[in-house]
């Protein structure tokens, strides 16, 4: 693939500085990029890199005198970087149609242009949006409904019932819709509480791999628009959360937690059950949240505090052993005064 | 499906106090049941919903005046609630017999009414109880034993040798039976231990989606009846779990752990290797336990206190910048004390 | 199998002492061994089980009064555990030859002796080496390339162009070459950042069960030769992990971390991105890693702190209630001196 400059210029609306009719043939960090490439520079950290790169065309934010070559001007490079290597990046591979090495049940409905690979599974009564590509292993539950242009990679699950919205990645191995962890004990032994709720995922949400969102218990677990979450993230029943919401890797969160817009999830973090968590709230990685996080609030540690209290605590935590020798001292320099 | 409330009290021993005739068509929240709906009430913070409720009947532990319609009186609503939902749930969706796309050993045994999806593989001389239910994508390896009425879900992996019991389910994408991770050091390399025993999962034990049971190193890692774990948990080689213990999601146990029975430990608690944990203790979220707890102990942290403590510290950890402050005034103060 | 202990004493290069025709059937633990059996001797703390064992010969490393049958003399006794229980650790079960219940993409090349399970899924112009094994429900991409004596297991992913070298070992459910997760903020919603690179997994790496790690954004994730990997451990895109390195379960290792060779990662441990991690470096169970960790450092806690010093705050923590109030009658006592 190629494209003048001009046009990528174009695409992310940028302004070029020098020659627009270069031919662009990929695109690589500006330590990797060669010939032909184009790189972004991302900031200052970066000024030795910018200086040395091969690439034939830099994006930037503004003019520099590090590189001599053409650049294109833009507020946010690292966006437009994104954009430019969409049109660089290899489309999902896809199955030509569908495989009669699939199962597919009759009852079911597929759009146009789906992409159902070998051994695929599609129980009774499920929907397939136009364009969706299915991947080897995969288990589409009965009932199930899922949108249009989603992709659905090799051996993820989605238990019946559950509905997958349009332009939805859900990445390998991750589990939708099994049942949410409910039991009522009954002297010693747990009884189960039937878990007959369901998955909702929005549009444009993308799940990362090896990850399992439970179906409700009654109702919902929801997963609104926008949303993106890394590997092995667990989500409870009845979990709701809100629109473009980030959350990484390996995060829990327990039943029933209502969980904002645009709030980011650090790493490893723990979220206990039936809390609200505020729009645009932040989480660091590996805290563990116990009670209600205000919007806006920024909070790390376990338990959580706001999060520059954490940083100070850490500190102090660091220097215990001085605070004990000091103390020690006190008490010692105290009783020789009391003596006196 | 449709019971008259007087069958329905019968079921779960609890007494009626209005019209035992009226129909129940199914089971919901106080907050979106409606007509045909039986509620629960699960105590005073849910005094609002319970007035407002248009649910048919309310299944509750003592009279109230807040609803008006007939009652199902008994002492642990919740667990009425639990067996009642199982009435209404609908049944795991069964295959039909067995297809003729799973791929099933002619030396394995298959129980009567055993449900064989598409696509599950039966490896040789593996034995299948009755009425038990393979979805697509299980791997059943070799001389693998499964009891009665158990439910394996789509892409759970059971290696080779391993028992398990009746009535469990493992939810999907659990693997049963990995290796568990020993190996020797040989000056820097890593000389892998063979891992020769199995995993043997007893009776009505439920397996959350997602987690990993490796096989022993010689032996068995043990799972005993009544069990409930949560998803993505690790449980390592050689680990033994007692009866009706409950395990909350991404739980780690680290190799050669005895765990009592009725323990409870909760999400994203990490146990040290060759632990003991006794009956009826319960363990925080998050805590990392590096030495045993003793039968009935509650504890939390990391590493772990009795669980008051804890919350004492995290308090003290809280204020330790002004801790910090009245040290430096005491030592300000008792400079100046000196001087004179 | 059986073998003369005179055999088993060469393959270690042991010493015997006592007699070396003895036929050893089986390896088991001092508590477990019976006649026939070989066991180890691990340290003092077995004293009784030596002792009280049953085994027909025993491998330790200095002579000893406890036991009287023949001894295998060697200075690690673990390591000749671990090679003698490989004589008689079954092999890998293995699909003869290729099944025709496999979907294999006629562009790929198979080498010689390969063992491909039912339902195993072989993309366009996939390259499988000798002897290599693949159990059903593995998806192999396009291009990916395989080398010799490598198992993988059930329902493993490895996304397109990812490379796997010789003698690898992959656990059942991992996903290896999932997306990175790569995201650009434009206004409130997050625009993808193509993965275009690869994973790359060099020769006698052994990785856990339910794990994932992501392929490159750009370039490669690298995992170097003899790399271990416990279950459920998450590996971000352009991770490097050095040779020989050991990763215990649950562990999250964020974008490009560097991580030397010979470092030891103790379960549900966070490494944060960017992060260098030196040679032989050892990172205590849950820890959580926000700065760079030097060759040969041991650090532990969150955020993490030279392991002694962790060790020693530790204690003062559950010591604060005392130290608050020490810090209180240090005040009431100094009041009282200030009055007088």
């Amino acid at each position: 693939m190629e494209f003048q400059l001009g046009e990528i210029a174009r695409m992310v609306k940028g302004t070029i500085v020098g020659d627009d009719s270069i031919i662009i043939t990929g695109i690589n960090s500006l330590d990797a990029a060669g010939m032909g490439d184009i790189a972004f520079f991302a900031g200052r950290q970066y000024k030795e890199q910018l200086k040395n790169t091969k690439a034939s065309a830099v994006i930037i934010s503004e003019k520099t005198d590090l590189f001599d070559g053409p650049l294109v001007l833009i507020e946010n490079p690292a966006l437009a970087f994104a954009r430019v290597s969409g049109l660089f990046a290899p489309p999902v591979p896809r199955y030509n149609g569908i495989s009669d090495q699939a199962v597919v049940h009759e009852s079911s409905r597929l759009g146009k242009g789906v992409s159902i690979y070998p051994m695929a599974y599609i129980g009774k009564d499920a929907v397939i949006g136009d364009e969706t590509i299915l991947f080897p292993g995969t288990f589409i539950g009965e009932r199930v409904v899922i949108g249009k242009r989603t992709v659905i990679y090799p051996n993820v699950v989605i238990m019946q019932d559950c509905i997958i919205g349009n332009d939805v990645i859900i990445h390998a191995g991750t589990v939708i819709g099994s049942d949410g962890f409910g039991f009522v004990r009954n002297d010693s032994t747990s009884v189960k509480i039937p878990q007959v709720g369901i998955v909702q995922i929005d549009d444009n949400v993308e799940i990362g791999a090896g990850s399992c969102i439970d179906r409700a218990a009654m109702g919902k677990t929801w997963i609104k628009r926008g949303v993106k979450t890394d590997n092995l993230v667990q989500i409870a029943h009845n979990v709701v959360i809100g629109e473009d919401t980030i959350i990484v890797a390996q995060v829990g969160i327990s039943g029933s937690v209502n969980i904002g817009r645009q709030v980011i999830i650090g790493g490893q973090a723990g979220i206990s059950d039936h809390l609200d968590i505020g729009d645009k709230a932040m989480i660091g990685a590996q805290s563990g949240i116990a009670k209600a996080v205000s919007p806006g609030d920024v909070v790390s540690g376990t338990p959580a505090l706001p999060h520059r209290l954490t940083l100070r605590t850490s500190k102090l935590i660091a220097l215990l052993p001085k605070l004990n020798e000091r103390i020690r001292n006190i008490e010692k320099n105290l009783r020789e005064l009391e003596k006196k």
